[in-house]
């Protein structure tokens, strides 16, 4: 289990610390390709080993689905959500005098709410259909999956919400300021119930194969 | 069936709302990476649960090629374009009060037929060889082919006809205004055809294996 | 055979009038990833069919790697020269009255011939150890690879020589007028040295397998 | 040994040149891309012939891991090295007479090191976790995974230390002056940390498998 929080860290960390980077960066219109491309990376070096969850959203939808166990899952987020933090302050570490676009958010709460909703949905659907349906075992393509939706979603709907769609980049994004700490309960509530509606759709379709 | 068309109406949906989403965003030029990413990820969610059509235009290519039995085909298409609607219809509710370009083909009718016609001709011609080809059976790169022709075909394509290539995505493009209903004849005409032709020259090549 | 050069022709065709219709457009800056990621998808639908090559350097290579006839080889190149003519027509029928950026070459004759040599000499050398290396038989990546390495050398090396890297879109640039067809002797000069060369790489590295 | 070593050339080779002469060209942003869909055709082209390297940090990380011997070691860093330097005095002798950007450390010494160590332990940690891993023999998405992971880390880190992220390509940058020879022990020292700690981390999470 152990090696399996390790793994969760390391991959989570890098997803935040590779998109919060490039927010800060001369070319934040870029970030949708940086985290899925950076995600597919990560997926295919952590498939085997922690099954390459990197969100805690995800976490919760694979328990539903019923491919990890009730007591493993908050030592998967909290493994995620101390990846994101540490990400975090590396990243003012090396660009703090910089600054960085904030996503305001507040005149459009439910607006918000249901672009996280729907992002997550799509996103934890595509994920239990390609990485846990016995029907597609041996389709290798998870990875290429998981991480282009994720760039798809976070090129058509930062205008709305800043396109977390993961309970741990909304923590970091809350960290180096992107957004503040008072919204966050506008990304998780987005977020989590767009996960277990995709858990619920899989099960109905897919049966708890 | 009605898994079948469930999952048609959610990958059509997501296909749909995302695309015009980025048109009313700030970077509605990198829509044809958006369209064709997602399209990628639903497509490797799908495939083995509908075959993954998500556009009217492929389905009766579909039918044509011998895949799919005559009584699903309205079936499908309903759901496709149902999803398409309705995806129009969230896109009003979260932008509605935002500008969106529109795309004026009323001067270069022959020019968007004829561009609808070879986009939809060479993205059927991929589909049909790539995932229902026997001599490609085990080939897991449908996804892959489909959706980077998609978006290969917007990117060259849509200074002409603003590339559909999908009657549903059509319609969705007449509910958010970007063209105009009485353009939808132009988008069908030359979408079906294409599609027609392309399933014609499959069989040809291929035979029906 | 008729089968195979009619692959050729589609292939070859679409390769050529979406790249056009690319350079053409409000964005001829992303034309390198328009032709990959089109060739992508035609590679996928095509290579159980006739190799697809779409590209007389690439035949000519593959004859010197002992994978095609030498009956077939003027064959196939007819096919792609004729595809890239029709398709050059069509794009003029489309845009003819839009402009469409100049490559001047004139200056820099040998400079241009450097390009398309380094360009054609990777492109095929990847070509011929993905595609066609027995060591690599079952990897399906060649269309990956093909088309991705195209949109590199395109984006790299386009600022020299225009980066045909095929003496069949190097004569639909002449047809377009985006290149004078006095020069096309520069185009094809680099483009048969580079895959000559590449083919010679080959069956060095590997053997004739 | 010969053959392998004229593989590590080539791959390095084009690697160097296709990045610096997208550096010089009118697109320089686009160079992430550029470098990573370069290395995708590399990768697979080469990934039987010599393991595909084509990085010094890689091929000492890939000797800690245990499977490459330690007299293969200095003759693949050898032609590494020569290929990046060969690739930078063609690309001198067609773009000489341009203008490059110059990255500047010399004030973001810790900075710089830092990057390069964070980018080189992530993409090292995902090539030998991917293409040397007992347990995803017969995944063939290594090269994807290594492509795409240098191509996010160049577009989030290239805003602190130009993005080097290979002490072959750090050398490339320092003749066509980039950067300068005398910030060259910054790349190396953050590029080969990161390489070494990533072979220990694999090794601690799979074992000398």
């Amino acid at each position: 289990m152990n090696k399996k929080l390790l793994v969760e860290f390391i991959g989570t960390f890098f997803l935040c610390f590779i998109t919060n980077m490039s927010l800060y960066g001369p070319r934040p219109e870029y970030t949708p390709f940086v985290s899925g491309l950076m995600l597919i990376g990560l997926v295919y070096a952590s498939g085997h080993l922690s099954g390459a969850h990197f969100n805690p959203a995800v976490t919760i939808a694979v328990f539903l689905r019923g491919r990890i166990s009730l007591n493993s899952v908050p030592l998967y987020i909290l493994s995620q959500l101390l990846a994101a933090g540490m990400a975090s302050f590396i990243c003012i570490l090396l660009c703090g005098n910089k600054t960085i676009p904030i996503i305001e958010i507040s005149n459009l709460t439910l607006e918000a709410i249901l672009a996280e909703f729907f992002g997550v949905f799509v996103i934890v659907y595509v994920f239990l259909n390609v990485a846990t349906s016995k029907n597609t075992m041996g389709n290798d393509f998870y990875g290429i999956s998981y991480g282009l939706t994720l760039t798809a979603c976070m090129l058509a709907l930062n205008q709305i919400s800043g396109a977390a769609f993961n309970p741990a980049v909304s923590i970091s994004f809350s960290v180096v300021k992107i957004a503040s700490f008072s919204n966050l309960w506008i990304y998780w509530l987005g977020e989590i119930s767009g996960a277990c509606l995709a858990a619920l759709v899989f099960l109905f379709l897919n049966g708890k194969n």
